[in-house]
């Protein structure tokens, strides 16, 4: 299975301490060494890096250490191929323009047959039932808004969408426009809302720890989304099993899940994933 | 003005010793200081880089020289903005997906009260007049062609919608959609094809020079485009005054200019941006 690393705020953040975490599963803590990809939304614009490296050992994952962008919205995804060549037009966050906005997409999963028909408006470049899935999710969209709607309307097509698509396999995913970002999980996805009082964290997967209080003012709101959580010390929340949210300026403002929500335990979520021929 | 960077090979190439040049005028050579982009086809894949800090000193171009990307389709841009605001969203090259694969597109000029109707298929993110010009491109494209055509046909096709837009100002551009390499002048573009026997050559910006037949194969054949050229003991061609050439695995395959052809000098070049209101 490969991970998936989004963040939400309502302030632009710098996400380099859960990046640390995130990227030494590329190859050093874990095994998903097939390449990384990661999108920073600055303003209506999107900087995105991709790279064909473990994350662990990339230039790429050094350079965004060091630069430590700040971003509203970002979404990550390191990968584990267990199907089809590791290619870049196969790398996460898979990008494209709708309603003159950039969205961004990046899945964890399997879709089995899943061959949508060819869109108007979007078609893949790369052969990933992932990229597949965001373009059909575009393309539907597109196909029934002309321009963007309200946000009740867009996230009930999203959930709707969301419902089909999950019917073919596993559909963990994280999807934004800059604005706001949707996260659904199929199996295992967490996510945690920091804000005032901040406190100390630390990385599960490094011997490092960051005091928030130091480094945020007393309105920010970050949240953090991962396949797995990230930091030892706090308690982190999962998305039911197909649950839908609409994270804004670091808050849930929108949720579908089912009554009553069912919580997927990490082993067995992996053990899923296992059958399903994704690797974990 | 801001300055244009291009390279079509027939084998994957790094764009290093030409990058190097390049970067430098934005900042220290030159005063192309408000950001740089740089995008690198690999297959039908995009590695895309922005940023806001001047190409001279950022630590994305540091980390292009050091990881040497190889690729056959390269687009790069450095950026004096004149008027807006300098923001990610209006970083060149832009990137859209059509027909299944990536395009990538930079702009350098000015086109006057350029503000085609909005199209279905592609809308501007950013608010630049050369975005515009890029999305009504690719929207009269795909209306005229759901598939991608034949070349001749395609090449034709740029060629119409070029002289269209051109009307409006200046339009020196490059766009790739990673197989082939379309590049335009308004006024200054010029470019180098560099096959066996290969020679040294000197960067005009650096005290470097790079001897190409010790990192060349005999079948190697690069053209590098750039709106001056970037070394000193090579004899570069000059597009001409109004002229489009694809570029197709190091060599034009296809040219449309008037006759007889018009070469503009360096001098008239930058005068003429001057006057346009772009910065030189």
């Amino acid at each position: 299975m490969c991970q998936l690393l989004g963040m939400n705020c309502n302030t632009p953040t710098d996400i380099v301490f859960s990046f640390e975490g995130f990227r030494r599963r590329g190859g050093l803590t874990d095994h998903h060494a097939d390449g990384f990809g990661i999108g920073f939304f600055e303003g209506k614009g999107v900087r995105l890096f991709h790279d064909d490296k473990p994350s662990a050992h990339s230039p790429v994952a050094d350079l965004i250490r060091a630069y430590q962008i700040k971003s509203e919205n970002v979404i990550a995804h390191i990968r584990k191929a267990t199907q089809g060549q590791t290619s870049l037009a196969n790398t996460h966050p898979f990008m494209r323009e709708m309603w003159g906005e950039y969205w961004l997409f990046a899945h964890n999963g399997h879709l089995k047959n899943y061959f949508p028909p060819a869109g108007e408006f979007y078609q893949a470049v790369g052969n990933t039932d992932s990229e597949r899935a965001f373009c059909a999710i575009l393309e539907q969209l597109r196909c029934r808004f002309t321009r963007k709607p309200d946000a009740d309307t867009l996230f009930n097509a999203v959930a709707e969408l969301t419902a089909e698509i999950r019917s073919y396999g596993l559909f963990n995913f994280m999807m934004s426009n800059g604005d706001c970002l949707f996260a659904h999980a199929s199996t295992l996805l967490h996510y945690i809302v920091r804000k005032a009082p901040f406190g100390e964290a630390h990385l599960l997967d490094d011997d490092v720890k960051v005091d928030f209080a130091a480094v945020t003012t007393p309105n920010d709101k970050v949240v953090v989304i991962a396949t797995l959580p990230l930091t030892g010390n706090e308690a982190w929340s999962q998305l039911a099993v197909n649950e839908l949210v609409m994270f804004c300026d670091g808050d849930i403002v929108r949720r579908n899940r089912p009554e009553p929500p069912v919580y997927m335990g990490v082993e067995e979520g992996l053990a899923i994933a296992r059958a399903a021929g994704v690797s974990v």
